[in-house]
């Protein structure tokens, strides 16, 4: 039970580096991607693109929940997308989205007798979503302890990073190239559109790691 | 926020139950019923008449992730149910239904500006699903207002009643009459079969608290 891992795989650049790190360390790796009904389906097609490369088991779990409860930009095409403002949650905010990611990809481990979930939530992250934060994830792996009877341990190997941080650590995982495979534009576009907040986010880790991003300069 | 609930609603004799408390103590109730694959469809349909005879607003989410991940009873069409046996766990569980389904429960209710979730749960269950013990839903309501930012409240009614205790606490709620409309057989039957173990724990309760069950003697 020790020596495998399930990575939450988004098909963006903070997973996809959690993956190789999982490579690093776990013999054995599986990725597991959440089709939510995110508007950008090129992320799954990305996903899937990334955890071939990285010669790792992928799975597509659905999860039609989030559609359905609806609301936000991530899932509503009717929606673009707003940073958050003035204390409030960006409307790209999926009420409990990772919680929900964290126990479906437990529940996946604890069929196949694993018990290392990775994921690539970062407290760091710009839009303060209260499902990335150190004490969250915590309270849920205690939840998911008790309510499945399994020891995981869900690992955040981004927590407290930076994005240029990020990048950096994909640098010394040998990850840099699969960045070219990622995407992160909330306008899902290819190449990126550069202007929505991710992109922003992206460009600012890449320049302050002083790496060109292969996505855009391959 | 204070004075309303979402109660997760199966259909079944104890969330039914715990519909009614909610009804004593909220002004305003909503019922959710989750739509995960569950193979006998009836579930369902009891749980919205259920609603309809009690007044409360009714939703059915749907949750296609369990059926993906296969390999219980609830949702396998293939599988026989089996009781627990030797330590293990019968093969009825589903791996953190309960924490997926309070997740999307909590979802449901942040995006109303709600904070009380009601559950009827039961650590007395005979199943021995550990995501029905008091210590996993406290760990699960920790998580929950960590990752939505809400002071979210499970309530569980039930979670130290036995089953004779249950049957008098939805006769003390009125509560008795909606029970003709309840299903809680595991081979789907109505009327049901009589011998499955949630037949038979079922008739117990209303034995043991010297009540005829309205489902079968109407």
């Amino acid at each position: 039970m020790e020596n495998n891992a399930v990575v939450v795989h988004s098909g963006g650049q903070d997973s996809t580096t959690c993956l190789y790190w999982a490579l690093e360390r776990f013999a054995e790796v599986h990725a597991l991607t959440f089709d939510y009904g995110q508007r950008h389906r090129i992320e799954i097609d990305c996903a899937r693109a990334i955890a071939q490369r990285a010669g790792v088991q992928h799975t597509v779990l659905p999860i039609d929940t989030l559609a359905a409860l609806g609301g936000n930009a991530l899932t509503d095409a009717g929606q673009a997308v707003r940073a958050a403002a003035g204390g409030a949650l960006p409307n790209t905010f999926v009420p409990g989205r990772n919680l929900l990611f964290l126990t479906c990809a437990a529940a996946y481990a604890w069929q196949r007798g694993m018990r290392h979930l990775v994921t690539g939530v970062a407290q760091t992250d710009y839009s303060g979503y209260p499902d990335c934060r150190e004490t969250t994830i915590a309270a849920l792996a205690h939840a998911l302890c008790l309510g499945m009877e399994r020891e995981f341990e869900i690992h955040t190997p981004l927590m407290h990073l930076s994005k240029k941080d990020t990048v950096l650590l994909a640098q010394s995982l040998g990850a840099l190239e699969a960045m070219a495979l990622t995407h992160t534009c909330y306008n899902g576009l290819r190449p990126p559109c550069g202007k929505c907040p991710a992109c922003e986010l992206r460009a600012k880790g890449f320049a302050e790691a002083g790496i060109a991003d292969p996505l855009i300069a391959p």
